[in-house]
């Protein structure tokens, strides 16, 4: 069942690769060259933990794509990784979703040589791994000319998602995928649904140069909690959801409550509760966690006090002797982009 | 701080009692009489526990109010409720949250005299003592000429719901007083957002005539749960809220699903995965308890699929010796209304 996939707050049904009819019959020659971008990504988005995320303007990866002309997919080239990163395309997440997107297509045949540069911290929280997934198989989709939704990637992202964090979920694969806010409502089946957002919200991110493994991260949360505090959290994500539907800025920062995850995760990051202060008083609409962290993400009603909000982050971290990275950005509707 | 309520899909800022700066000075004189009706109501609405309901046409209470020279407030006649409500005003729930209301306007100087007509099931599941609650109180505001929104009621409202099931929840008289879809997003403070609909959404409703007591079907709900459940439940609340939204019918079935609540309570509800089965094979868009039980619900595109939904299970029932009730309306926008 191949279903049409509306960009603008829709359901999205995206296929397994066994249930593709899709046959690919481009023919890209040697040589040919694509270079793709992609977004980092805020999973959670306090309230909606392993449901939902949204996309970044910046920062995020790119991936240079090359044909070659021997069957295969090697990976010539990771910058900005420290060394980090798996060069064995056996071992890396993008070469390996490319690789699930090639066999579901039938085009094994191809060649296909990669570069990756990461323009983003590892381990930062901003779903580094699915952004620079993300960009290998919109580079590849593009190379073939595949005209489907790009929702159709997801499956083969969510399989690269497994491997880098040692789970398949989607919070940051979609959002980094289809762009904007997303729900990831159900996994069996897949159920992505694209949240519209108000146009003038900004996010201000700040990354504490600390290690918060996210397969760590997730071992200390909780696995039986509270109904009531169960209760409250899907209060607060309906509230949000309803804000994001009603573009009521203030509805979307009370809502942004999080009485279950945060508790437990802000412990891994340096003065959480400093820094939400700060960025509150400074102007905030709402604060908290970055996916599993250490990432710390503030919305704001302009780049001003997203500005105002980083700088009074990152000179706290600097005085506790914590080097950061800090972006100021609005949410980025359009997904992966070739540059 | 008095905020405008806007009806549509927007937050609504009940004040309670103590905030409020309103001074009646309507002055009806004895014998002044006034016939209000509110509507039964869908609490939980599957996957939002405690924090979602909606409103229907009927079933619903009805009171008569009426002015007399002596102040305090009588009851003279309930009919209907087989002798199972008390007539002491410092017993009945109507009589109290009106009470409550009085004190906070400065107008204990008032003789009232209630009649209360139950035109639904009492124990039903279906918000029965909310609705009495919401007749009297939108008969004494009226009465008095307080024009302030019917949200400023909300407070006294649910003190009477502490008063008849112990807990003073607001998913029942917070859709039965503002009508339509509603989620309480938070108690405290009280944060109250009225949720739009498809416009063709029907509801059939079928109450087996067993008892379930609402305070025992609370006490059977774990109080610690799997917080996977929780995920998947929070995914369905917001997918939810997407379908009501975007008028996506097909979303709002497949988000009503219950991991947690209904697992428990559909124990005490006769044959309920039969009337499922039975209620989803007629074309029902969704099937799930009301409130706290024992009655059930189903939605529907149309109102002829409605009706053969309450006949099968009215049907079954029967063959399964237990009398039942059934109601078959759309969603009732409007609460309470003077008839």
């Amino acid at each position: 069942m191949e279903q049409e996939v509306n960009a603008s707050a829709k359901p999205i049904e995206a296929l397994d690769s066994a249930n593709s009819q899709y046959q690919s019959t481009g023919n890209p020659s040697p040589g040919t060259e694509i270079k793709v971008f992609a977004p980092a990504t805020v999973a959670n988005v306090v309230c909606g933990f392993d449901v939902l995320g949204f996309a970044v303007n910046e920062p995020g990866d790119e991936v240079v794509m090359r044909v070659t002309d021997k069957p295969g997919i090697t990976i010539s080239k990771i910058t900005g990784d420290n060394g980090r990163l798996p060069l064995s395309p056996e071992k890396n997440t993008v070469s390996v979703s490319v690789q699930h997107y090639l066999e579901s297509i039938g085009r094994t045949d191809l060649g296909l040589d990669i570069e990756l540069h990461k323009k983003m911290p590892i381990g930062s929280g901003l779903g580094s791994s699915s952004a620079s997934t993300v960009a290998g198989l919109f580079a590849v989709k593009t190379l073939l000319g595949d005209d489907r939704d790009v929702a159709k990637l997801l499956p083969f992202a969510i399989k690269g998602e497994e491997m880098a964090c040692g789970h398949g979920h989607a919070d940051n694969v979609a959002p980094a995928l289809l762009g904007g806010f997303v729900l990831i409502r159900s996994y069996e089946p897949l159920d992505v649904i694209r949240l519209p957002h108000p146009a003038g919200l900004y996010c201000a991110i700040v990354f504490p140069d600390v290690d918060v493994p996210t397969r760590e991260a997730r071992k200390i949360i909780r696995n039986t909690i509270q109904m009531k505090d169960a209760v409250t959290q899907w209060g607060n994500i309906a509230g949000l959801i309803s804000g994001l539907y009603t573009h009521d800025i203030d509805l979307i920062g009370r809502s942004m409550q999080d009485v279950l995850v945060e508790p437990v995760r802000s412990i891994l990051i340096p003065d959480f509760y400093v820094m939400r202060d700060l960025a509150m008083q400074a102007g905030a609409v709402g604060f908290g966690i970055s996916g599993s962290g250490p990432s710390v993400f503030a919305f704001t009603r302009d780049e001003e006090t997203a500005l105002k909000i980083t700088q009074a982050l990152q000179q706290h971290l600097t005085g506790i002797k914590i080097n950061s990275h800090t972006y100021v950005s609005t949410i980025n509707d359009a997904g992966p982009r070739v540059l």
